[in-house]
């Protein structure tokens, strides 16, 4: 991978790179179609990285279909397909990690102690191996974004972080490979979550600036629907992910639920 | 210092780095000289990173000779000196911590907690600024250079490290910017480290095999020595640090050792 990359750069070609973990999505090819426009090459990486899965969460039932992801790639136009296998990203002896102080004490690095340690490590082991000009992350998984971008920043790693839209069905639900685990009424329910970011929205153009009524009213968007259980619900300031509690300036609002067993995550700009 | 970097870098150019926390001695000048010989250009750094420092470890009271400096990298033919400022380096809102589990818990690491973090998170900031081929490290700070090789080989950073052998004064001592706060008895007294480190090789040598037994003989040596605190003595493999019971196959000496007010350290392969 490393000598492909090389080869590139010293032929002054660009790289852009989509991390995933496999299983991918239109989500996933809206991150690929990006790189394209950005860069002359594209690099995805498909690893279901370990160390970001919590001891309650299940690494072994993570969904693999190989096959599917290599030809949606080849369909994508992806240049290279990086599939590293764990003893090759974590052989005997490794013992680095990388952590950020902050960021991922907000949000859904409360409820998956760990999750992002491991994140910031394997996304800096992929950088260095794949070492591209520019980096892209959905901004579905809102925190990672915002940790990778402060990583890199950091740790002075020169390459571009380049966030991509949320892709969304045609009622809203974000695509994740977890909507697959929804029976039909879950489905349903998992509107919830685009709807309770819409309801927030058009409060706030409507002149609300308390983000705690904002977040009751969100709430109550969310209860309305069966097998619903939120995790959290939080109007932050987009960098810091600290809360803000009077809405003025740019905030995000994210928010995390267990429609049935799945725990959906979804988030959008409540300003503009 | 990235362009200067990138510039070489397209112009097919190899870089050496040598980072140093500046008040340079012959030991430094060493590995720049190593620098010269293994590439085509050799960068310096001078930073003293004040996240190295603990609590009780006076960083305000560390040397300086900028001027000095500056003039010995010139005589020495150094092509370029990075000297980044601590609020460069560490700007608000910095809060990523690059840390290895196993490595730190030895030697040093015990006396000094959170030291090593410090260092291996301002060496992945420098190896990303400078973005050299090679970086030379001391063998002088034996445990820093095994934990930036295993950190270089865990985060994929695709340089090579390099170590370079301790410098010694001629009656052993090994060159250290402390050695200037030593008064002319403690100068005395510091002779201890490399005697001991000698006598421990030359029992190896005649076939004593006991590690617990070359300690004794070690620290005996030295405290027959005025005015000197043994901190550590230990015989470790090199790559893991661990502690040898029995010498067979490659170990390493390793030890601490206040003289008056300064500690000093100082290691020696055992066997060859």
């Amino acid at each position: 991978m490393r000598r492909y990359s090389s080869g590139l750069r010293q032929a002054g070609k660009t790289i852009a790179f989509v991390p995933t973990m496999g299983f991918l999505h239109q989500g996933h090819l809206s991150l690929m179609e990006k790189g394209k426009a950005l860069s002359d090459h594209v690099v995805v990486s498909i690893f279901v990285n370990p160390t970001q899965f919590g001891p309650n969460e299940d690494l072994a039932a993570y969904p693999k279909d190989e096959d599917r992801d290599l030809e949606m790639t080849r369909k994508t136009g992806v240049d290279a397909v990086f599939l590293p296998d764990a003893r090759q990203m974590y052989p005997d002896g490794f013992q680095t990690v990388v952590s950020l102080k902050a960021l991922p004490k907000h949000l859904c690095g409360l409820s998956r102690p760990g999750h992002f340690d491991g994140v910031a490590t394997v996304v800096t082991k992929l950088l260095g191996i794949v070492r591209p000009h520019t980096a892209i992350f959905g901004e579905k998984d809102f925190q990672q974004l915002a940790i990778i971008r402060q990583m890199v920043k950091d740790l002075e790693m020169g390459i571009d972080i380049v966030g991509a839209p949320i892709v969304r069905e045609a009622d809203g639900l974000a695509i994740s490979s977890r909507n697959m685990y929804l029976t039909t009424d879950q489905r349903q329910s998992a509107r919830c979550l685009y709807q309770a970011l819409t309801t927030s929205r058009q409060l706030v153009k409507d002149g609300e600036t308390n983000a705690d009524a904002i977040i009751r009213a969100a709430a109550a968007r969310i209860s309305a629907y069966p097998e619903t259980t939120i995790d959290y619900i939080a109007i932050c300031d987009p960098q810091t992910l600290d809360n803000v509690p009077v809405v003025n300036g740019l905030v995000r609002m994210a928010l995390a639920v267990k429609v049935g067993k799945s725990r959906l995550i979804d988030n959008m700009m409540l300003t503009q």
